[in-house]
């Protein structure tokens, strides 16, 4: 393979960027997950999954197992306009593109708009895997932080008013989630959102908001920042990962119609049909509404308990945000190499992800550690928190 | 979106590059279908996959609805494993990479590989799919012409030689469909096989064997390239798209460990664990054998019928292949734009591929049309090839 340069570069790419999520397969099954970002099991409608197969086959024999599959695929996407319509926001058929999971959506992003020059802001902490994607394109990052409540923008203004006087390239992308936050679990306040779209228009960048937790809000409704934006900067990436199922990899991308043409163009074949269409099926015959709010009520009460098990048993050194929706609570631990710990606390059965894992910056997030409470059921939550208290302050 | 220059690129290359397939979505319903490269419906498992999901459901619950999935998808990669044993290919699971369809093996591949300044060489004709793939990457072609025998090997030898005089650069990759080539129905000859592996020893370029029409021989098995590669300079990739359903997406790639391991960090969570571990449980059900020896007569009886009908309806000026297996017979009609003449054939109910689409050149191949053999009927193949004849001798 000597005279492969490209591909020898790629690899090389692929190797340095050590996958993160690795050592979380090999987690022994007796484990309290307090790591996985996955719905609640008894959450996930496999019964409604089965049937909605069955009828589809029932009704439409072959037609879904091809390529171009079963009519229920443009249901589909009225039904993902109807998800967002309660959202305010209001998109035409062109202007939405379903994904295979917000993954793929971030993935044909970073395709059309970044190559090797382009700089990327981030989050700091953000979602792992948008940033692994994000590195495959580009090496160039802008780190904001992200506090209680959520982005901070003016270190944002700050940073692209520096870049401007010196003379240096904006970033084309901001990639954000302001609603319920990975890993902290943070929103955006309006100011903020207000802010951020501002910027958006000043220094000509779009903004990738990343929406997957959004439906999942405990109190009041929050307001996507498509909704308010007017200019037409925001890319909003959904997912009915966390309200349905994850292994459908069903996601999607909304905004404008020469954006979404283009990311159709390379997304082509990857498709897929047959679960396109029995999600279709699913939605069809599903009240999401009552869905959504028996989703809201008991992952409002997991969080509930697992911020009653920190305040019981962890040391008053460690401190962490109240979530208003989502799936995860984000602690600092002072003084403690949560890397470290995680070895212990697997031995004594219990699982997290540590904090360094969301940050660009590998030496950096050392004493933060992200808990989900959407996995584990309350009497887990409880002994997986204790157990890990007992571990922080032997 | 003035300042964006990447995206502004890319959005043009995904609007120069127009899609070929998108009037085949608009053609009437009535229409024999003679363009469609899709199974015949009455050959696509609807009732076995249904089995399939209401058993992986009931024993599994949840289980393959999360990302991670099914403990069943490491079954599928062993019944790859065994589908390619049983065509002398024996490979390691770390040299296998499951992907969504044959598509996303090509798009892995192309990423790995290719830049701007990558040579690809591919065949004249080609698939029209991984054509538009490569093109996404790079604009430097090399097509190379296919005769009876398959890809013309000599006619590679004395381009890569012209190259190498002239200082020029020498294609990384070639993309080759040995075996019941789509859409000339062609397969490479053995003597061309050994060939083509001594030139990629020689000139030190990788070989893609697409091999999605493999295991479809009517007389006896082909021996893919892969198995008869002593370099590891093969990348095999296969697909259960033309034997089970394409509607699943259910392909794969493989080749050395370093490229596998490459090849699965770009694709990431781009998988769909719920379609893998149904297509698992359909296959621990299914003899395979048994599967493939009935899809072998009836694709064999049904290609007997349309050479038997394009004897009989079309023009002495007209010729065609003969094809050993796959689905495709390409037709040659002297004098005729097979595009001009493809509204008329829709107007009286049948349609087909002009030949066009699958060259680099777009002024090339205007006499030709791929017939499928696949999805229509035998009486509809019958009255097709009659009605196309009539509309070319009128």
């Amino acid at each position: 393979m000597s005279n492969n340069s490209s591909f020898s570069k790629n690899i090389k790419n692929a190797l340095v960027n050590s996958p993160p999520g690795e050592w979380m397969s090999t987690i022994p099954e007796e484990c309290i997950r307090l790591n996985s970002g996955y719905p609640a099991p008894t959450l996930v409608p496999s019964e409604g999954i089965k049937a909605a197969v069955n009828r589809l086959i029932d009704e439409e024999k072959d037609l879904p197992l091809h390529y171009i599959g079963s009519p229920q695929i443009s249901r589909l996407k009225e039904q993902i306009q109807t998800r967002l319509n309660e959202r305010d926001i209001y998109i035409k058929s062109d202007e939405l593109l379903i994904t295979s999971g917000a993954c793929q959506a971030i993935d044909l992003i970073a395709r059309i708009f970044i190559d090797e020059e382009t700089v990327v802001a981030i989050e700091s902490p953000t979602y792992m895997e948008a940033l692994e994607i994000f590195k495959n394109y580009t090496s160039q990052f802008i780190s904001i932080p992200v506090d209680h409540h959520g982005l901070q923008t003016d270190r944002l203004e700050e940073v692209l008013q520096e870049r401007r006087e010196n003379g240096l390239t904006i970033p084309k992308l901001l990639y954000t989630i302001p609603t319920f936050h990975n890993p902290t679990g943070t929103t955006m306040s309006m100011d903020r959102r207000q802010h951020v779209l501002e910027l958006a228009t000043k220094y000509n960048f779009f903004i990738v908001e990343d929406d997957a937790y959004g439906e999942l809000n405990f109190h009041k409704p929050p307001v996507p920042l498509m909704s308010l934006d007017k200019n037409n900067l925001v890319i909003h990436v959904g997912s009915l990962s966390k309200v349905v199922a994850p292994g459908m990899r069903i996601g999607w991308v909304a905004g404008p119609s020469e954006l979404i043409s283009a990311l159709a163009w390379f997304k082509k074949d990857l498709d897929h049909p047959f679960a396109q269409a029995t999600m279709a099926n699913f939605i069809e015959r599903e009240d999401f509404d009552k869905r959504l709010t028996s989703l809201r009520e008991v992952y409002g009460e997991k969080c509930k308990v697992m911020i009653s098990a920190l305040e019981k048993y962890f040391p008053e050194s460690a401190s962490w945000y109240i979530p208003a929706g989502g799936y995860f609570v984000w602690v600092k631990v002072q003084g403690v190499d949560t890397e470290v710990l995680l070895k212990q606390a697997l031995s004594k059965g219990v699982a997290y992800v540590p904090g360094k894992y969301f940050f660009y910056d590998p030496h950096v997030g050392t004493e933060y550690l992200r808990l989900s409470f959407s996995y584990a059921d309350e009497n887990e939550i409880r002994k997986g928190i204790k157990l890990l208290g007992k571990i922080i302050k032997p």
